[in-house]
């Protein structure tokens, strides 16, 4: 439970119309908050779903106080405001500090007595936790790893032996960093595998979902800037290199060596190729194939729009036959510019 | 081993022309089955490879019965009765009730003496197990969270916290249910992390395949529904809905708030954007981009075709060009409406 | 530390101009390489840089000698020379041979002296191991599964009851080897499971990625041949066979029982259909949609370029008219060609 007051105070704002001894148990969405609710308005759009709120006070713009039929609060960014409260309603307890005791540590590791270790994680030698680590079950600090304080670990995460991880780092649960990246030599007799001597370095708040792998580069670092976040299953190749607050959503992979700027935004799936340089801000919807270097911020995108399959399929047909369709209209152009020429003649 | 008895008892058909002693120990395919092998046709197109058959025993329908050299059961869908009869022929024994010493059960838990709960998994606090719940090696159960009766989670898998799985479920291994929905506001300094506060629900016989990731929605919950199907490597993200009985297989990426209906069929790689509405009956091909909301059930595809790479890039630059490539037919157009009519004129 | 003389002794090369005593401690790249570092050149882009190097000694072919203002050893193949060294700098220790007590052996395993059982991982019962086969942390052999001699399995890696792994075979982390193929029939209320009774059967030297899932057959066995290399995130349906130096890279798709060729190369997020048949040495450039088989060596390719999106957008409306505008461009011919013989006629 959670007053009001609590809220004002934590967000640092001002009361509003609301009592700042209203008790909220909870946030739900605007349509179904109830009077123990907190609910938030963020667009103009859900204005319309406003005027039959009942929740117990509403996060909205000023502008919009006017049509708020409960309490509510005035905030510049709700939506902002939203993400910072939403940590004041968090249910789940954080894990004790202490060791449990199937987890297995290395004698040469470094674990403050502030560090949560869940059943049978382990820390292998030479690894360093930074204060209040959390590693839950069965995740693994490889030798010589090293997490910066409050970075926590979900259940079966793996950090390879070397990987830096920086401070107040999430990972979630089975993501692999520093596995080796795909690197190999063409022999005679197949391929021959380039050992991954690099490592993996990640900054402070990064934020990495579950299921992800980045890969260890191959001489040097792979490294993810600080503050950047990263969506469930997104695949990062050896030796990238991403910038600042850049967001990676759910699915994109990323071949090797690709230097990414800050501020970019990568929607479900995109797929980059190799060695690409990508400017700052630079943003791609989903499944774009991003082939080439970008040096403009901006938008782009690839592929072509869903249709029904039967008339897709006539389409696609067509796409394979574009180059000579070009080259039929350009002949029809000079056809057409030649009886215009011989009709300008006749004149 | 298994005699035709059992399986003409198990399907609950007539014997057709074969000898209920016939003892089968596997199932083939039509090409390689021998006189211990029980074979089935289910298309058409495998008539052929019947007549050399030589399997013990072949399930097909009542109309392809004189095309059998060898003893037959007749059934009105053989590929069904394949499905049905493929579990008598699983070699693997059901793991043991009981606890593995090294399980770390915590004391708040509650766990059924008929669940066989493997070496270095973890079921955590107020979690609660039904009958017959298997968890393989090292998988993890989070605090709160419940599996109905004779759900199975292989090794690794990773329930978060208060997530709900049904009756009958099956979660292959490493895949992780209910980790943290990618949601962030952006403030000045960076993203602001929005606690996920929803869970995840899933339905009855839902069948999961390994290196899944299904988020916990941002309020509400992500569901699934009973008796969906999902491939290895599916991602879906926080507070998707989806409907009985779809099918979604493997790699399909699914954004946030999207609500698919009963009875769709994803293929491989299909990405699916956020906040849609998916209708009953909607089939997607692989590699679909679906990026807009489908209100009639059928088959929708995107992408262009395989082509040599040579000829593709020519194509490939003559798509960036067709909005010009049209306006310029157009003009065409224009002029030889022009000429006709001069030519009308003419007359 | 590595002399120049071990380097060419393991090289099986001439020491070139470079003195046999000098000491590297590592590889760096050309152009951060100091005077205790082994450098490369591999192609001819990079001689430039060549010019300014500091390094120890540098690899390169004989013809780039002059270019080398630093002690340098010739070879033929620079590249495949620093594949072959870079296992000589990594650092990280072989795990030692012996089991740890948190590990879980059933008593009906063979596991060899010479082998190395990391923390929490556990091996089924009548499991095989070969000599010197590394299990990391918490990975998990199944009931009867094999792995060869000199094969390693990275934290977490699961290997299913009966998949066969040969030997010096690599699996990282997380990677899942022989879940359920994804068989469902279609009965009146919903999907009815196949159990999938082939396995998985993998070859020599197979470097399988993190985050890799390959399913185990319906009745045949899903098929690795030799010297395959496969990145993190692939999937590899039930009973493909994929033929030997086949190169896959990250998150590539591919369904079930298509059959792919020897020395074949997918780059990223390939996705390719079931029951195809692949030639040998086919290539397919990133998201390559494969939904026909192949039948001629060669490059591949599909999908639509990068473009600012606004554009894009004009242009992908355009492609759901590109069968119709093919029509108009058709029928203009007709007109133009009417016209052409009607001035004809005139004359």
């Amino acid at each position: 439970m959670v007053t009001l007051g609590d809220l004002v105070a934590h967000l640092g704002c001002e009361p509003g119309t609301a009592d700042a001894d209203i008790e909220l148990d909870a946030i739900a969405p605007l349509g179904r908050a109830g009077p123990r609710d907190l609910a938030f308005v963020s667009e103009v759009r859900y204005l319309d779903a406003l005027k039959d709120c009942r929740a117990g006070c509403v996060i909205l713009k000023a502008e919009w106080l006017d049509d708020c039929p409960v309490p509510c609060v005035c905030v510049a960014d709700p939506y902002l405001a939203y993400a910072r409260l939403s940590r004041l309603f968090e249910t789940l307890p954080r894990p004790a500090a202490g060791m449990h005791p199937s987890a297995f540590i290395d004698p040469t590791a470094t674990v403050p007595a502030s560090a949560s270790i869940g059943p049978g994680a382990c820390v292998d030698a030479g690894a360093v936790l930074g204060e209040n680590v959390v590693l839950g079950h069965g995740a693994y600090v490889g030798h010589g790893a090293r997490l910066g304080k409050n970075s926590r670990l979900w259940p079966g995460a793996v950090l390879y032996h070397g990987v830096v991880l920086g401070d107040d780092c999430v990972v979630h649960a089975n993501s692999i960093i520093g596995a080796d990246g795909f690197g190999f030599a063409r022999g005679a007799d197949g391929w021959e595998k380039i050992s991954q001597l690099g490592s993996v370095r990640i900054g402070n708040r990064v934020d990495i979902g579950a299921g992800v792998t980045i890969d260890r580069g191959a001489l040097d670092d792979t490294v993810i800037a600080d503050d950047v976040i990263i969506d469930d299953q997104v695949h990062i190749a050896h030796n990238c290199v991403i910038g600042r607050r850049t967001a990676i959503a759910g699915c994109v992979g990323m071949a090797g060596s690709t230097v990414v700027g800050e501020d970019c935004t990568f929607a479900g799936q995109v797929g980059v190729s190799g060695h690409l340089k990508i400017c700052d801000n630079a943003h791609f919807t989903g499944q774009a194939k991003v082939a080439r270097k970008i040096e403009e911020p901006g938008n782009y995108s690839s592929g072509t729009p869903l249709e029904p399959t039967r008339q897709w399929r006539k389409n696609a047909v067509r796409f394979s036959q574009l180059d000579a369709l070009q080259r039929r209209l350009v002949k029809l152009e000079a056809r057409l510019n030649a009886l215009d020429e011989a009709a300008g003649d006749d004149d």
